[in-house]
């Protein structure tokens, strides 16, 4: 399963193909090597929120979460794209507190929650949507805090120059093998800089989470941050989404990310291999699926979950009155 | 400009692609000949609602608009996707009045709006989405009041052995010159059918709005509709909504309509000419800029719409904080 030619995955209303979408996909081993791919390798893109585990290893190795107290949930929240749920806003108030962070400091912006029944809750009550309930305020708070517990000044850690994005660079690099220093770059949704880079350094940069090269506290860091988000999965995410569903369902066989614009990363430590998953268009159905059918494909999902994540594997479109009247399927290239 | 490329919607983070789109798109003269076009003519897909002003020609055929007293904006309402605000449920509830129709007849579910201020004020006051607030309640209005007129009972107007239905694949075969009795369908989002057909004959059949070969009847209808759609262009979308938008800004020198999906279908009355747009992954952020491009090319924006319309002419990315983080960019097959 090596091709030059990406996934296709088709959307079908009725029987007919109705859109597609073409998705790249690579897998490495413990050897940083792809042993599996579809499309380009070193198709340049940002990783978006796909490698927030990665850009949580500084909270672990600076000293800033045994410091501050952090727990399984908080390092996970550090890691997160939260979809606004009581209990998320809870876990990121709890690191701000320990942390000694007020939220006039997080510059990430405000939107409602993607969960809908704590969004139309907040609306309800005319809440607006602060940046603690920002999908990213848990990466933040963990940046914020390792800058104070480094004496750093925390105030432009979104910026260029600042140590704390220096400190990203120099890990970032690291890890993926890539420098960033040399790396376009562009303005995440939250603000923070999001680094341009192959395919195939993401997936490699992933595998730092279970295998790190470098040293022992990077070992240490990475078997934190993989332990909390196995324990923890709903603080990665949420209720009934697919990126909590896989870790939770699968046990942690399948620790995965998602990113904004069709990207997934993950790791699947059992295997000691790591992937890299992205939809050109930036599609999230599509990257989805396709994620779901790699996993598959990679004898990752057991015969409970055949059944448990089924509405994954073979995912419905349904209408306004939740008729099912399509369908999704992935196809390798022939 | 005809090549069997499709033109390439490009979507940029700081100077990265970090997405990418394929857009087919075809333009038809006063003789349905594809004057211009990127991409296969041939595609197969479905129209969705950007045919809804076909759609409604039997209710301005049958009689049964002139024998309920719809208005103009009645008329658009029927062709319309409106976006749920105060004055779109208001026109929907008049013409149900008007033709004796009670929403339990209405098969398309309900949602919340797509106008944001309207969906949560109905959130604030605990009101739940009944089919009336469905975008599409205006058409299945149209569709039930064209079978009371006729005397045929509405009971089952979406299922496809209906006369309702008959009715509208007769005059969508004869617009279209597809014959949609051999047609692969589906089911829409709300309910209704909706038809598989190449590319070229969702254009070939816009143009029986502005220059029908078929009677005096289709002729004085589609005038109607267009006459309808230019007057009451809110009707036909809603507030800021680049559908509404162009109608307006081009004073009705482009009427066109969205469909679910990345489908634009639409004409240009001063021109004699029509156009169908399809983004092939379903984007419609792809879909609207490659209709943006596609009206500028043909010359149709004006050197005020160049200000008007620059929203749509050079789309802008910007992240939750309002901070413009990239852009949006048409190229054409070189």
């Amino acid at each position: 399963m090596k091709s030059r030619v990406p996934l296709s995955v088709e959307v079908l209303r009725g029987s007919v193909v109705e859109s597609q979408h073409q998705v790249l996909a690579v897998v490495v081993d413990e050897r940083a090597v792809p042993v599996l791919f579809w499309g380009n390798v070193d198709y340049l893109t940002f990783p978006r929120s796909a490698i927030k585990m990665l850009q949580a290893l500084p909270v672990l190795e600076s000293g800033a979460a045994e410091a501050f107290g952090f727990e399984a949930r908080h390092i996970c929240l550090a890691c997160s794209s939260h979809r606004g749920e009581k209990n998320h806003i809870i876990g990121v108030a709890e690191m701000m507190k320990k942390a000694g962070i007020r939220e006039e400091q997080l510059v990430c912006g405000g939107h409602y929650p993607a969960n809908e029944a704590t969004a139309h809750e907040m609306i309800r009550r005319s809440l607006q949507p602060t940046p603690i309930i920002n999908n990213c305020s848990g990466k933040h708070s963990g940046i914020i805090a390792t800058c104070l517990h480094l004496k750093e000044n925390p105030e432009g850690y979104d910026k260029y120059a600042h140590p704390a994005q220096v400190r990203l660079r120099k890990v970032l690099s690291e890890v993926t093998r890539f420098d960033h220093n040399k790396a376009h770059y562009g303005i995440d949704g939250c603000g923070i800089l999001t680094y341009a880079m192959p395919l195939q350094n993401m997936a490699i940069g992933m595998m730092a989470l279970i295998n790190p090269k470098e040293s022992e506290r990077r070992r240490v860091a990475g078997k934190r941050i993989i332990d909390s988000v196995r324990h923890e999965a709903f603080y990665l995410s949420g209720t009934d989404d697919f990126t909590s569903d896989i870790i939770q369902k699968t046990h942690g066989r399948a620790i995965i990310k998602n990113g904004a614009e069709g990207v997934f990363c993950g790791v699947l430590p059992e295997k000691g291999w790591a992937f890299a998953v992205k939809a050109e268009d930036g599609n999230t159905r599509a990257s989805q699926a396709a994620t779901a059918f790699l996993l598959q494909k990679l004898g990752v999902l057991n015969e409970e979950n055949q059944t448990s994540l089924k509405k994954y594997l073979e995912p419905k479109i349904k209408n306004w009155k939740g008729t099912e009247v399509g369908s999704i399927r992935v196809k390798m290239p022939s």
